[in-house]
């Protein structure tokens, strides 16, 4: 099945869906759709594994996983035949980020519960900006692996509910699990560009085990406080990719290339730059504050996250 | 923005992707995209509030939930204008199920393992049985919410893994992810047709807690194993809509018409009854089955899923 540009075009017109587009920049085709036969995948060497995980087809090496359940991965390529590169978004997620949303937006702490979650963040800041100091490319790529866990828990625990209650979710759980994915690649992101020692590394893995049980029992016990102090978790991230925007400007850290990755997800131009993808994920940020504070409120006016319409297909 | 019935004819075939069709029964149109203004979204009184709970458009009513988060549901409107009723699905996410699929196939446990995996579903069926008898709308609702947990307990692991290793999971979180979201979908539908007993509700909260705590800790020491178990899981789920099927055949359960949710989620024509959704749903199940037995098959051959692209689109 072959995609024509003017087909294309068309598409993208059509499946708008808020600052989400379909296929803008790029075109692709799909071929290969329902196979469902006796496959073997064949897996290549340690090099074609690499390229493997981050990308799709199977390779020709003999070397293969072998299979009778008839489950050929759908082959997706863009213009010019290049074989669609990810399989962890498809040409249809990515999106031109809202880059007039506004930064400095602020949910202004009142009552006792906004306070606490306002200055665990703040407290967490301290140790981050002594870790990392001026280091923004592995200080946001840590943020990041932290990032993530939020919607995730919060997606999981409210499918949970949905399922044993027997009562829709509103979309939530949808618009949650969107967040987590959206933050994993952000990481994914900035993976190609810095490279983190290997105690950061090592910090990671204790900071998830801590930070994913801690956000879990937060979320059940509250989740309004869950949801506020992500949404303050946010700001902080809107104000760390500005220190990042500025240092890229005033020549500290080099204004490299935008990963490949980074062009397909975002339908950034072929010639962008670093600095313009760290334009794009703040506005992604923002648009986290907004959802999660949003949520908290939900919860402060005494209502259920269900009888709300959650936000969809944004980010 | 408008979509013409042509346009909607061209955008169908052209995101074919495996049994997913976009949009091929009925036409949609998205209005009110990219709206990020002060809104307040107003939510009605109790019923309204219900019907809100699955739909999704804010009501006229007064008291509303304030925000100043500038959140917009996005508009989904079917032909004709009618509103789309669902969050937990958009039209585009809709698709026909894949009746041609082996329901035959069997997975025949070799290892040590795959014994233990297969003796532990065949000895979960026992008390099912004893249960539910032939009362099979319940025992598929009870089924669900038990179905709904491995691929969410899954994504969520490969999430986190994906995180804390800088790696790409190969769109397995994705795949997975995307069975949770396919089993509530199974969930909702029969919530439309059964009412469980209120003993019976109370055992969903019972199970979900000790399968989720089991599942989680059995996908962390051996997803070989988990995934196999879900593979046998879905080989009974197979066979039980089958007798389901039988009993509609003979008269012993009413061939009620088929839920509205379910007529737009698998695109059934308007006529649909029972028996249509129970051969979806079961269809549903067989690819299920073979993606579990796959992500084990992987893991038996000493790799990891990442090095394997997932089979994404079909469900
Ligand atoms: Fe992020
Ligand atoms: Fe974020
Ligand atoms: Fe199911
Ligand atoms: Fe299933």
């Amino acid at each position: 099945m072959m995609m024509t540009r003017g087909g294309n075009r068309l598409v993208s017109s059509m499946f708008k869906v808020g600052p989400r587009y379909l296929s803008t920049a790029t075109t692709w085709t799909l071929i290969n759709e329902n196979v469902r036969c006796k496959s073997t995948l064949a897996l290549g060497d340690k090099e074609q594994e690499e390229k493997q995980a981050v990308g799709g087809g199977p390779t020709k090496n003999e070397k293969g996983i072998n299979s009778y359940w008839g489950l050929e991965p759908t082959k997706v390529t863009k213009e010019g035949g290049a074989e669609w590169k990810w399989t962890c978004f498809r040409p249809w997620e990515a999106y031109k980020a809202d880059l007039s949303i506004d930064l400095k937006k602020h949910h202004a702490p009142v009552t006792l519960l906004d306070k606490m979650a306002y200055w665990t963040v703040k407290t967490l800041r301290w140790p981050t900006d002594l870790l990392f100091q001026r280091r923004y490319g592995c200080r946001a790529m840590m943020l990041e692996t932290v990032a993530a866990v939020p919607g995730m828990v919060g997606g999981m625990l409210l499918h949970c509910k949905s399922l044993r209650r027997f009562e829709h979710s509103g979309g939530w759980i949808k618009a949650l699990l969107e967040e987590a994915e959206n933050e994993r690649m952000h990481l994914m992101t900035f993976m190609e560009v810095a490279k983190p020692r290997w105690y950061e590394r090592a910090l990671v893995f204790a900071v998830q085990g801590v930070f994913f049980n801690a956000y879990f029992l937060g979320y059940i016990i509250s989740p309004k406080f869950a949801h506020r102090m992500v949404g303050y978790l946010e700001e902080e991230a809107i104000h760390s990719y500005t220190e990042f925007i500025k240092e890229l400007d005033n020549g500290s850290i080099e204004n490299v290339r935008a990963p490949a990755i980074a062009i397909d997800y975002w339908r950034l131009s072929p010639d962008s730059t670093l600095r313009d993808v760290v334009m794009v994920v703040r506005a992604d940020e923002a648009h986290h504050r907004d959802v999660n504070h949003f949520a908290s409120d939900i919860h402060y006016q005494g209502r259920q996250l269900r009888e709300a319409p959650a936000p969809l297909g944004y980010h």
